[in-house]
């Protein structure tokens, strides 16, 4: 099958299955994450399509794909009950049998094994059986496989509809496969995100404008996300060094333009870039939290390793506790509030000597609905910051819902830390 | 046009375009959101599609559809830039000129004169332009009306891309015009979603495996979510009275076999319903998290008002902060280790003495991917809880990525405290 010749440009199509998607229960989060990883890879990602759980739709709907493209990838519809309809139908467009294969139940009893699981759900046993002249790939993170077939000079790809699932099959396994197989690669789509925090939409728009016409092979969009910004730099080209190379001209001019307002790129997060300057700096953080309850300590140790800098946090939920754990005057309760910046200031330092950190970090503010009042209206947020040189307290004003408020709380709090630096 | 005959049962179809949705660089959430308002005014959508910036590639997308279909609606392109071609596209397919609109362009200098913008951008006029035979609708939000055309006993919608332009000209606009035109409304979608913790779906599926088959106008669903299933019971029905009836003889059945590992349905979530608990049992809670670094108090205050019953959190991630502030003899920790039993329960107690609460709930484990040993590998958990009448620890082996292994278990604290009431 590998002496057969593709399009140099490989053209897909990806194919969601789910009635969920149409009735609009779930947001369809795996063809994006797809499409990226295809294109990648090189892959010229064409159209998407969703259809439910309906075998005749689907049929007809894989035919389509495949009358017009050269890969078909499939979603969803893998799972072990009669709904799922997605390798009946690729067998029917295929016109080949469904065989039982002993080495894929042989992995999924594993599977239930090493999960301490004894019965083997007979339902599973559906899971064993894939169109002849298939190959299947572990999932690492359920029982259903990820499937490819080859068959007239067309490519299609089954991955299960879980994006825990989906994710690492595509990416660890498929693509690969595809790539050794030289299927792919023939040219490259290359991204490179630009992640800026500290300035809004209009203002970066503002600044990068002559930039967003640059096409057609290198492109350059703007994306908002809650307190940030994303540059997304794109380019096709026919390998890794000229597309590394195009890349690297714009990066220099945006770099140039925005500064230290770009704080990272691609995977980076604001906690993976803080997390990198403290243990560079062999600094240690303790927070004291009140309106994000939290969210900015789990933020901090989304990032592997993160108990070697972050040491404690304090989610001082209400006045008793800052009084009692933290030493905080009823006084200064009584007079500033504990939405102030009298407070925010005197907990950063009472987390910071408490947890004998080198920098104490404390927000307190308003995230509503309710609670809010004219003088202090729902969004008000102080942030303080202290270390052995620095004592600062910034007043926020935010918008938007209970969560959005706690989230932009925690994206300019770690940013605000991260200028430390 | 309103004496023609359409289908009872409307079929309709979403075609989303844009390229960066192909390269992946944005998620889809109009569909979603689109299938959802559709679905409840009782349109059933049969499939989605997503295409690029290419008129030859849109124009036969929206021919397809319409020979599937009696109503198509598309987001996106409908900008004041030459890649916007969605007009153009639907005239071609329709056969029908662009014509220019005054109103329309009073409409957009209103706008732009409301916003205090005194030049009319000269691309601008281009959206000016709708196909012959069409209706337009304001958008509160930007220049792009929302356009309609019913040619053929079929119709066509065209929405702006982005969300908040979108949603209130589908909510507010369109839909309302096509139920005044007696063209939508003849029946109506119902979805109940039964919330389910505390069982992994291979369980509940073999517990409600008979309903799963109810169809053809009442089915059943399962859908995972990280340490949850959901079960969604979805109805199809002539008015609002038949279509609840049906839901509840259905809710009835599943509720008897499941019983309390239903948490909740629709909107709710572990953490409000904990919050109601504990607010109408007048109890309060204080938590001691290690791996989930903070999530716990997130997910708790989240919920608006917790602050009532949420009085203190602290995120102990070092042996040090234990020992300091919790009182954890280093003898414990020597002896057990910092994940163990006799820590989760010592910490859930001192976290409940410190804060004065009538409950104090503590996690440990290891998230990973680093930090496991043979004997304490990635993914134990210890979650204990104590009152003045119960004192539990429950010990987890979840699997899966650092924050998968931080949801499951602060999934798993929030269940294993609901199950106190």
């Amino acid at each position: 099958m590998s002496g057969m010749i593709y399009n140099i440009y490989m053209r897909a199509e990806i194919i969601s299955i789910g009635t969920e998607l149409l009735l609009g229960h779930i947001i369809n989060t795996n063809t994006a994450y797809l499409s990226q990883k295809m294109a990648e890879a090189g892959i010229d990602v064409y159209r998407h399509t969703a259809v439910g759980d309906n075998p005749e739709r689907l049929v007809s709907c894989i035919r389509e794909a495949l009358s017009r493209s050269d890969m078909v990838v499939t979603t969803g519809g893998l799972g072990p009950t009669v709904d799922d309809i997605t390798l009946h139908s690729i067998a029917r467009v295929l016109d080949s049998p469904l065989i039982f294969k002993k080495a894929l139940k042989n992995y999924i009893l594993g599977y239930f094994k090493k999960r301490k699981i004894k019965t083997f759900p007979e339902e599973t046993l559906r899971q064993t059986y894939i169109p002849k002249g298939a190959v299947w790939f572990k999932n690492e993170h359920g029982t259903a496989p990820g499937i490819l077939v080859e068959k007239n000079k067309k490519i299609l790809i089954a991955l299960p509809g879980p994006p825990r699932e989906m994710r690492p099959l595509i990416k660890n396994a498929i693509l690969p496969c595809l790539k050794r197989k030289g299927l792919v690669g023939n040219y490259i789509i290359k991204t490179r995100t630009l992640k800026v925090a500290g300035l809004v939409e209009v203002e970066v728009n503002k600044i990068v404008k002559d930039l967003l016409s640059m096409g057609p092979h290198t492109t350059l969009g703007i994306y908002v996300r809650l307190g940030e910004v994303d540059l997304r730099i794109t380019t096709k080209a026919k390998n890794r060094t000229s597309a590394n190379k195009k890349i690297s001209e714009v990066e220099r001019k945006i770099r140039k333009r925005l500064g230290n307002f770009i704080y990272g790129a691609d995977n980076e997060t604001l906690e993976s870039i803080v997390g990198k300057k403290l243990r560079s700096s062999r600094q240690t953080l303790a927070t004291c939290e009140s309106c994000t309850g939290g969210l900015i300590g789990n933020r901090i140790t989304n990032v592997s390793g993160s108990s070697d800098y972050f040491k404690l946090g304090v989610v001082a939920y209400s006045n008793s506790s800052k009084i009692k754990l933290l030493g905080l005057s009823p006084k200064t309760i009584k007079k500033h509030g504990a939405v102030s910046k009298e407070t925010a200031l005197f907990t950063a330092g009472a987390i910071r000597k408490i947890a004998k950190t080198d920098i104490g970090l404390s927000v307190t503010g308003i995230a509503g609905p309710s609670g809010g009042t004219k003088r202090k209206p729902v969004g008000l947020v102080y942030i303080a910051l202290i270390n052995n040189k620095v004592k600062m307290v910034k007043e926020c004003h935010f918008q938007g819902t209970r969560e959005d408020i706690k989230s932009i709380t925690a994206t300019t709090a770690l940013n605000l830390l991260r200028t430390l630096f």
